[in-house]
């Protein structure tokens, strides 16, 4: 059995259904998504579940950031495949805005994070997390929830919006999710969909690398010795090879070698046209 | 008689005043100042008691929209003077924030608005608007007022404010009020008491210069024939020409010739070691 399940577009609608919840004293949920929906957003949805009596999901998929060349256009959008996903999940409203909504005409406000979102993704994306940011902002300014979810799939993204959060003083608590895998390991992404058959057969190779770097770097490995193989073993399955670093969990500076400090190594690749992105806490 | 004025530093108490007001459905307008209240600021506020039920002014020197070799340092501050300017009119509350308060350890996100901001003193002040944007956003955020009131005196700032406002859905109504002025005609400016006693006598020129220039511009001639005499004028007097624009009043796009579109007369100069601005409206 299917339940019903409200899909707004317009802030003024949205705003009348989160009066009524407000004026109840119901706590709200955000996850904000880009549509697309896999098993990575429904954890978030469920655990969402767990921590607000209101649950809100969002799909948009934000133009502004996606670069010139990258892939706005095929970013695979099925938001009645998405609403029968959550239906079963029992999601209160989902937000899908039109673009006119979130970039009225004539927009031109943009909000930037410095520091944390300079490297990594930011450095091979650079209009990225000034798009994430942008776009965080404004539905958190709609949705006004006491808490908002984000997967640790986009670590960065994450600790990005964290740092905005607590920049603007927004009233919302983060809260993140793990990643969710396919049985092979595969971080579960939107994107995955684009991968050719044999590519999709190598792509959980990255997750490996990741798993047999930490454990170099567990053993007193610099990361540059510990990274080698996995380099070496990515580039010969066809990768090309973003970046793949060890970093503080909560700066992102990076480091040298793992000395027990709470550290996460990060990992991009592409394989075939499509860029991958994956990352596991290196624990002590 | 003076009334008693709660000053708050801290957003914690802020919010814990500003809770008990919207439960009581108390309308609050907030004054967004940098202290050193004139005139003109007082006549915001005493507009803004005629709109709203609660009356919020904020001091706070903002580091962000000073740039290096700008005047931060020497920035006029006198909280118990503002304090007592403020008690007279009968505002409800001062928030008067530390900068650790709006910028706190690690603080790293900006907040920029293009195109309206790019020109006239975004031009000389790459800086300016970028700490206006940001330090506006979080005093909205802050205080949740439900009328903004800015002066006409900072046009290009007003315009910035009511783009920033629009673009990220704040709930807040932006409101202006006219530039006040000396009898002599000098736009009242936290910055005139570091005008020396020649330069004070010669500061009203500037808006004579402004007068003059309408009356030419009215009568058909273009800027670039209107403005020569100002010019000249201004610069036999000791004036260091920052731009005298004529601009749409809504985009500040520079206009060649008044044609009864609704325009803005702008200038910015320097006088001694004073930048002056000061701008009126051509009507028909």
């Amino acid at each position: 059995m299917s339940i019903d399940l409200s899909t707004i577009s317009k802030l003024a609608d949205l705003q009348s259904v989160r009066s009524k919840w407000r004026h109840n004293s119901q706590t709200i949920a955000l996850v904000p998504t880009m549509g697309a929906l896999h098993e990575g957003h429904l954890s978030l949805v469920k655990l969402a579940r767990t921590v607000a009596n209101k649950v809100i999901v969002s799909v948009f998929v934000n133009p502004k950031q996606f670069g010139q060349g990258e892939d706005l256009d095929q970013y695979p959008r099925d938001l009645s495949a998405d609403l029968n996903k959550l239906k079963t999940i029992g999601v209160d409203l989902v937000y899908a805005p039109d673009a006119s909504q979130i970039y009225p005409q004539g927009f031109s406000t943009n909000i930037s994070v410095t520091g944390i979102s300079e490297g990594l993704c930011g450095a091979s994306r650079p209009h990225f997390f000034g798009g994430v940011a942008t776009v965080v902002t404004k539905l958190l300014l709609h949705c006004t929830p006491d808490i908002a979810l984000f997967g640790e799939k986009d670590y960065q993204q994450l600790l990005v919006i964290r740092r905005l959060v607590i920049d603007l003083d927004l009233p919302v608590d983060v809260m993140s999710g793990p990643i969710v895998r396919e049985n092979d390991g595969l971080a579960r992404s939107s994107r995955n969909i684009y991968l050719s058959k044999t590519d999709r057969q190598t792509a959980p190779l990255l997750h490996k690398g990741l798993l047999e770097t930490r454990a170099r770097l567990q053993k007193g490995a610099p990361m540059i010795k510990a990274a080698q193989q996995t380099i070496e073993l990515l580039s010969r399955a066809g990768f090309q090879l973003d970046y793949f670093e060890l970093c503080d969990a909560n700066t992102l500076a990076p480091l040298k070698q793992y000395k027990g400090q709470p550290a996460r190594l990060l990992i991009a690749a592409t394989l075939g046209r499509t860029r991958l992105i994956d990352n596991i806490a290196v624990i002590g």
